[in-house]
């Protein structure tokens, strides 16, 4: 087996990341995970996206709601409601202790690299996690109601003011992960997983040096947007707000510069001739493990093409 | 009604302290309660003393354990656990609510008194609780292992090393709490709960020029000694340990310079007469609230005495 790296953020990028771990070792199969939705809220230093790959690789992730852990309470939740704290963010009973822990660990001068596998490991996790930096990067989100921080944007106003454009704060400093580094150097090949390319993908590839090191390796990217609608997201509602179609040629467009193919979902078929990098078509749409192996395999397949 | 000053430590005092409640206006009743047990866990600021009060006038205490809040789960904690967290302080899903919230309000400038206060109004408390001071004062035991922090002492170590004394860190640069000073001024009785009296109620005790202002005011204690034995914590223990015996005599000679009262259980009446101070010996076991009822109402007819 070749040896990969699949870049993910949230929900969509996690369901295929299960169907990789499924079909590739714990060897064969890193994970580059965006850090740009990181933000502290009541003291915790909260990772949504790491916890979302985490929760799912170690099969604990709630699929009814499609975040968060399973067998989920709220008992602390509705607790601080009645004390008037702040529950605008939802913290289940269970997800808090991985915030808590999380937390401890970063005060103790740990750094997120090492938390995040200190927690995957307790859970049983053997494929690396790594958080595309150690160094903090904050998404921001230009909207019509000023400057947002993402999980304000994206929590708190539901994805509600329209969006003008993002900013990455940190960015210029931010390194890419050192063990990322070491992975993509001697990895043969690269997959963007369904994850919104603008807020999702985007902090990790403009992290300094990233786009020229994809380049040089084979690299496919899958479709977040199917029939011109995300699955879960705002990623199409941003892109029509920006001026942008939203279409899988769009997110094939924003990728053009360094990918060598691109995965669609079969409901768009018709549209792989008018995308000008080599395109397949297959299910993306992820409702059970098995569909994410399926896609995983396909993925794999097509990848193979290129190396 | 005179006006009373209650001072508490833990469980048995906020017992007291309920009954005191029933019978007393706000405006004629306020709780000086110890912070010595007060210390910093997982980065959250636990005032145990101050929550078994609070839990316990909000009545949504937990009368089976004897502490925490009623209706408690530890979906949190066993989350924790799996994680490889520190677990040794029971945390249950709602108690944590408010040391998280109380944190975000003391990292926010709040005092602790502000903090205990707005805690307290939302919990539908109308009689202030004030903490004695709201500069830190950390209660060490000194033991046969050594000097051992009191939560370290009392839960980890579940009060088993042989205690040799006591050291309450910061109490020499500690101030009353103000409003505490401004109560005691226009107060015209004060009543010592019956906690611990070398780890709850001395801290209080020892700040500066309190048994000063305490002895120009009629005040009574009622004995958390009950024929030889604490009904919980380690007061008994404690005394055997530091060769005091572990009668009811014992703790009123503790506080004989400066209360002019003293109530004893029934069963104890027979040592009422070699007591130096008036005594009283009635009913002190609360299990229900009429029983907290009961008493404060006998220690309020007594404390009458001396006004």
């Amino acid at each position: 087996m070749p040896r990969i790296l699949a870049i993910t953020g949230g929900v969509g990028g996690a369901k295929l990341a299960s169907g990789l771990a499924s079909v590739l070792d714990p060897s064969d199969l890193a994970f580059a995970v965006n850090t740009g939705d990181d933000f502290e809220h009541l003291g915790l230093k909260i990772s949504p996206d790491i916890d979302s790959l985490t929760y799912a690789l170690a099969g604990i992730n709630n699929t009814e709601t499609g975040w968060g852990r399973e067998g989920e309470s709220w008992n602390f939740l509705s607790a601080l409601k009645e004390l008037g704290g702040d529950t605008w963010f939802q913290l289940g009973d269970k997800d808090l202790a991985l915030h808590l822990h999380r937390t401890t660990m970063l005060n103790k001068g740990k750094t997120l690299t090492e938390a995040t596998e200190a927690i995957a490991a307790k859970l049983g996790i053997r494929h690396p996690i790594i958080p595309m930096s150690d160094q903090p990067v904050s998404t921001l989100v230009d909207t019509c109601d000023g400057e947002l921080s993402f999980q304000n944007y994206f929590v708190k106003e539901k994805c509600e003011p329209e969006v003008n454009g993002f900013r990455f704060q940190g960015i210029e400093s931010a390194s890419l992960q050192a063990k990322l580094d070491q992975w993509i150097e001697g990895c043969q090949g690269i997959i963007i997983c369904p994850s919104n390319p603008y807020v999702s993908v985007d902090p990790f590839l403009k992290l300094n040096g990233v786009k020229e090191k994809l380049a040089k390796i084979p690299t496919i990217a899958v479709s977040p947007i199917i029939g011109g609608r995300a699955l879960k997201g705002p990623a199409a509602k941003m892109m029509r707000e920006l001026g942008i179609s939203s279409s899988a040629e769009s997110v094939a467009e924003h990728y053009s510069a360094f990918i060598d193919g691109f995965v669609i979902d079969e409901a768009d078929k018709e549209s792989a001739n008018s995308i000008k990098i080599p395109t397949i078509s297959t299910n993306t749409v992820m409702l059970t493990l098995s569909d994410s192996i399926s896609l995983a395999e396909n993925c794999l397949g097509f990848l193979e093409r290129f190396l």
